[in-house]
Formats: C-alpha cells, sequence, structure tokens
C-alpha cells in the first residue's frame, strides 16, 4: 500500500521548530492514518483542583491537527483554523503528559475537517474530543 | 434597577490572582450584562504571519466566560468548561490588545451557557465568537 | 445608508418557492442586520413532554442562516452547510410559534459564518442558540 | 464479557414506538460499543441538487445518540439535547440510505457525551460527523 504522506516525522518537527517556534508538544507519530502528539505537564499548565487547564488541551490539538494537516499537503500551505469544538470529557491526571491523536475527517481542496482524542498518557479513556475545520489557501 | 452581581470588578481581581495564578487578561469591565477582558499582545501571542495565535484567543474566551459566571453566582463554586466552540472570523491585529466581550446565554442552576465576541482594540469587526457550556456543581 | 441587500422580503420568499419547496417557516423581516423567520407549531413538531423537538429548530435555523445568506449575496449561489453547533437553553412554548433571528458574523468570499437566536413568539428569553458556517461557491 | 446493554434492539424499539411516534430511522443494531440506525431516503428528504438535506441528517443523528444513551441508562430517564455540532464532510447519495452509528464518549451521571459518524448505506467515506451532550435528570 502506498503511503500518502507528504512529509516524514523528521521533516515535520525541523518545519515546525523553523516556522512556529511556539508550538507545543512533542510529535511522536506521523502516520497515514493519524498524528500523535505528547506533551509533559509542569506547573504551568495546571489550574485549581490540579488538572490540565482547558487552554493546554486546546493548543495541543490544534498543533496535532495542523500536524495531521501537513503531513498530507505538504509544508507548504498555511491552513488557517477556521471552527474548533473541543467536548471536556474527564479529569486529565496532573501527573502524566497529554498525548494527542489526531486523524482527518475530510481532505477537500479548500477545507480539511479533522477530529482529535486527547488522553492522560497510559490511561484508556479520553479527556476530551475536538473536532475542527481548516481553511486551505488556493495552490 | 437591583443588580443581580455577586462580585465586583475589585473582588473578581483579587480572587483570580489568589486562585488562578495563571489566569490571562485584565479584568476590564464587570456588569450585569456582561463581563469585558483585555489582553495585551505580545511575541508569545503571535504565530506566523503576524496574527494572535487561536490557542491565545481561546484562554482568553474562557477566562472571559468564567469572569461572567462567577459575577452571578460568586466565587464560591467552581465551574467548569464542558464544552467549548470557537468560529474565528478575522485575523486579529498584531499590534493591538484583544478584548474578550461575554455575556450569558442562559445561567441554570447545573449548566450555564455564555458567548463571547473576541475583536481587536478599537476596532469595529469581530475577530472570533465563542459559545461555551460550563457545569456547575451542586451547591 | 445605502441598503446592502440584494434580495427583498418578496423576493425571496419567491425563490425558496420555487427553489426549496420543503422549507420550513415564514419569511418575517429580510433587513440589512438580520432575517427573521417565524414557524407555527402543530403536533408533528412536538415531542414528549409537550416541548418542541431540536430538530425542528435546527431545520428552522438553516433556514433562517440561508435566507440571511442570500439576502446579501443574491439568489444564484448555492450556499453549503459545512459546521452547525446549536445550544438548547430553554424549553420552548408548545403552543406558541417558534422564531428565529438570523444575523452574519463574517460575510466572506469562500465562507460566511453566522448566529441564529431562536424564541417562542412574544417570549424575551432564548430557547436555542446556533452558529453556523456556509461554504459559498466560486462566483 | 458482561453487557452493559439495559435494553435489547426489541425493547428500544417498542419504546419509541409508544413514546416517540414521531422518531425517524430503523434501529439496525444496538450493541455495547454502538448503536446503528437506517433512514430510508425519499423525496421529502432532498435538497437542490439532489442531496439529503442537513435537517434530515440532523434529526437521524438525534436519534442515534438517544438511542445508544437509553440502552445504558434504561428507558426511564428523559434525556434532553444541550448541545449539538455537526460537521458536514461529503454529499449523501441520493438512491440510498442513510446509516448513523453512534457511540458514547462520555457516560456520567448527569451528562452525556456521544458522537455519531453519518454514511450512506455500502459506502466507505462519512457524509457526517457529529458530537453532541445530553442532560440527564437526577434519577
Amino acid at each position: 500500500m502506498t503511503s500518502s504522506l507528504k512529509m516524514t516525522r523528521e521533516e515535520m518537527i525541523t518545519f515546525l521548530q523553523q516556522e512556529f517556534p511556539q508550538y507545543v508538544g512533542e510529535v511522536c507519530e506521523v502516520e497515514d492514518q493519524y498524528s500523535l502528539l505528547r506533551l509533559p505537564i509542569n506547573d504551568s499548565h495546571l489550574r485549581p483542583g490540579g488538572t490540565v487547564s482547558g487552554p493546554t488541551l486546546m493548543a495541543l490539538a490544534d498543533v496535532a491537527l495542523y500536524v495531521a494537516i501537513l503531513s498530507k499537503i505538504g509544508p507548504v500551505a498555511l491552513a488557517v483554523t477556521t471552527d474548533f469544538t473541543i467536548h471536556f470529557l474527564n479529569k486529565p491526571r496532573a501527573d502524566r503528559a497529554i498525548m494527542a491523536k489526531a486523524s482527518l475527517l475530510k481532505l477537500g481542496k479548500r477545507l480539511v475537517i479533522g477530529e482529535v482524542n486527547l488522553y492522560s498518557e497510559g490511561e484508556a479513556e479520553s479527556v476530551a474530543h475536538v473536532v475542527a475545520t481548516y481553511s486551505i489557501p488556493p495552490r
């Protein structure tokens, strides 16, 4: 089976470091069906009650979808988020990294729609679910 | 007309500083109909292309809604975001603060739903619109 | 002040009758800032507990946004819904018509984003809030 | 492995016929991990361009999630939709039934969150994706 990937994990990491110095999370896997990112949690990510803050999860999910999209269309295009919906499901653990597994629901010419499953590393249940749309400029 | 506010702006600022040391934005107004927050933009908030990053807008909107809710139910309850939907409308200016005006659509006993209008300070058009739900623990 | 409307209420009704024979609701107002639709409620719209069903509200909101968009871009374009988020706020009355007031948050060349406030006729509080995106084919 | 189901497919059909005479779709499967519904398409479901209307998809997805929830909590409780987000992915076929496969992301005491994958019968690609929250009254 032929891969539809236009960027390897190593190319993705190099691209993000050059173009998005403020991006969050480590790129663990870039696969045909999904991209997997990992964010080690420290005090700056926590909110009262010892849980990971919502904006931390949103930022990681946004990067994870961005990675999943770039892996399919290459590093040239500038994808822009147009809508982003997150449902918070379970309290994330404060002592574990957060994992974000992103996959695409539709890869159109103008719009790409994807979803992200977020979970605490090593745990089975999800902490949040994201679905979002990205607009792709004309190529 | 009687105010339905349970916290003044000053009480809100003191509460956030004690309980949410990582909160973002300045609390400008706490009114019956809305709460207004302001976030000065610096390089750490920008993404390539010189625009304010999506997660920065999401974090500010989340705090703005949190402030709007606490102003109505008081500082005791611990509201938890259950869903959060943002639509990005126009490119924010990199050289202006971002303003977030939050108002409540429904103030229920268990669920509170609100919306936020985000815009660059001094500009008429919105940069993003948020609608989100918060779960209120039994009192 | 010049109107930005490209269709009158009468033209809109004629267009809907020809092109969308299954559309729901009466077009009450087509204004620069909003479009207002009205749906009389009968037993076919009700669900157990004597309240208007969610899909009835969604269908009316979808038409209301469609009308608001067409009023700005004219009857030619075929707008397609790409995302649609509804929050249910209060129980609609079973004995009153449902009103849907739609306004646009952004009128772009490719994407249009709008919101709808739904309420029971004559009542002050909202029964539901919608935000949705429509994709406009290249003209 | 023990099933967590509180209603069989036959009990579900009987319940829906008694309590929701206006429900749409046939209940094909009620399983631990998902519920599957099927809606035969006729002219009343189509919109211009020969595609299934958005509200038709929304109504089917709402019932499919309702079935998935009742199968886990039993026929007593009255679940109420609080938010509902749909992304339209691909044009549905006008000559095939629409299938809705619903699964739960979180089954809480007060809130249940689920997602639905909608597709034309016999086709691999999705036509729409739904994520929604239901509020469960205190038991």
